[in-house]
């Protein structure tokens, strides 16, 4: 295991520390997630008496595989806690995300919950937002338009492709990775993109993470707001 | 043939006075925009020169039925003339539109036509917005949750249904039938429920309808803005 992973490893472990029995638990999404629902499964097999609500459907494969037990929101109304990675943390709890597909669903559960937790790799946290490319959901039709629109803001979009198929996420929508450089207003920029018909929600967290725990593979680090 | 679609076929009829040769054309939805493209249909085969893109798949139908040839946003960037219907439309020609569940692909065909024309009978003219419930498109994860979000800006959100089924929009996404009572601000209330998340799309088409095309069953009337 590399530094990374290890970092990954860590930071997920620590993040479980966080959750208290009878909680409802928003999954996020990707590989620091894989690390926190492993051991979230280990203390469900100890008693722990929780119910999670996942991000992707690779989350809920996961947690069926470790024993999550797993809601939805038709029963629940509100989330205790999300635990979930990012692509990019600024200094001011700003969030990238996406890189994985599943922003739409990860800004559910981050909305949902009273507090949302961020696991990351040290990579993760950078001074500016933008060196990694914003990822924005839109709907399938006429996103050739969408994309010119997005690109008046200043960006770049590039249709995500996976085995040279577009990339077609867990809402049945494509995935936009704009590349804006350096994002001074995230609130700003969020604003103006969720507004043009066609965008479904933007890669962009503002003012939702309350902690951050961070890992550099050795030592794990919690910040909060 | 009762009055109401003695007037939609009237003016429906009378927009394809509007199409001109090599036009691009959006094709809106509905009873109304059902005789536009029966009418389009016959002049496609008197000679006339045009594409169109559907903004529903019953839309595209009725374009193969009546022989209109279609394109899509993979060919073209820009449209001539959009077409459709409304379910309301107020003086200052703002509208409500979705009644059909088409909002989301109507928007877009109405954003990218240089000019919009509205064909209603004349019942849709109202002096406020607002007597018939606006229809929010919004994506099926967490819907219970976005439902929330809108009763808090002053709605009661009621979830589509179809023989008993929650309907099902072209793109997958559900709609929530949302009754605010006159709107006065239709531009600031569509601003508050764009940013929610959850919400793909609304049924405000706020400042877009360039001509208005009114029927009352014998006469046809045409209001520009």
């Amino acid at each position: 295991m590399n530094d990374m992973d290890k970092a990954k490893k860590l930071a997920g472990e620590e993040a479980v520390h966080y959750v208290k029995n009878e909680m409802k638990v928003g999954l996020g999404s990707g590989s620091t997630v894989y690390w926190m629902i492993r051991k979230l499964g280990e203390l469900v097999q100890q008693g722990l008496d929780i119910e999670g609500i996942p991000s992707s459907n690779q989350t809920a494969q996961w947690a069926k595989d470790f024993g999550v037990p797993l809601t939805d929101f038709s029963k629940v109304a509100q989330l205790d806690i999300t635990i979930d990675g990012a692509d990019e943390v600024d200094r001011d709890f700003h969030l990238i995300k996406g890189g994985g597909g599943a922003l739409f669903r990860e800004k559910v559960i981050a909305m949902a919950a009273k507090e949302l937790i961020i696991i990351v790799d040290k990579s993760k946290l950078v001074p500016h937002l933008g060196s990694y490319p914003l990822p924005v959901e839109v709907l399938p039709f006429g996103w050739e338009v969408t994309a010119k629109n997005i690109a008046l803001l200043g960006a770049q979009p590039i249709i995500r492709k996976k085995d040279e198929q577009i990339f077609v996420s867990d809402n049945g929508n494509y995935i936009l990775d704009c590349s804006f450089g350096e994002i001074n207003d995230p609130k700003k920029l969020h604003k103006q993109l969720i507004q043009l018909v066609g965008v479904v929600e933007t890669g962009l967290f503002v003012n939702m993470a309350n902690t951050v725990i961070v890992s550099n593979g050795s030592e794990v680090e919690v910040i909060t707001s």
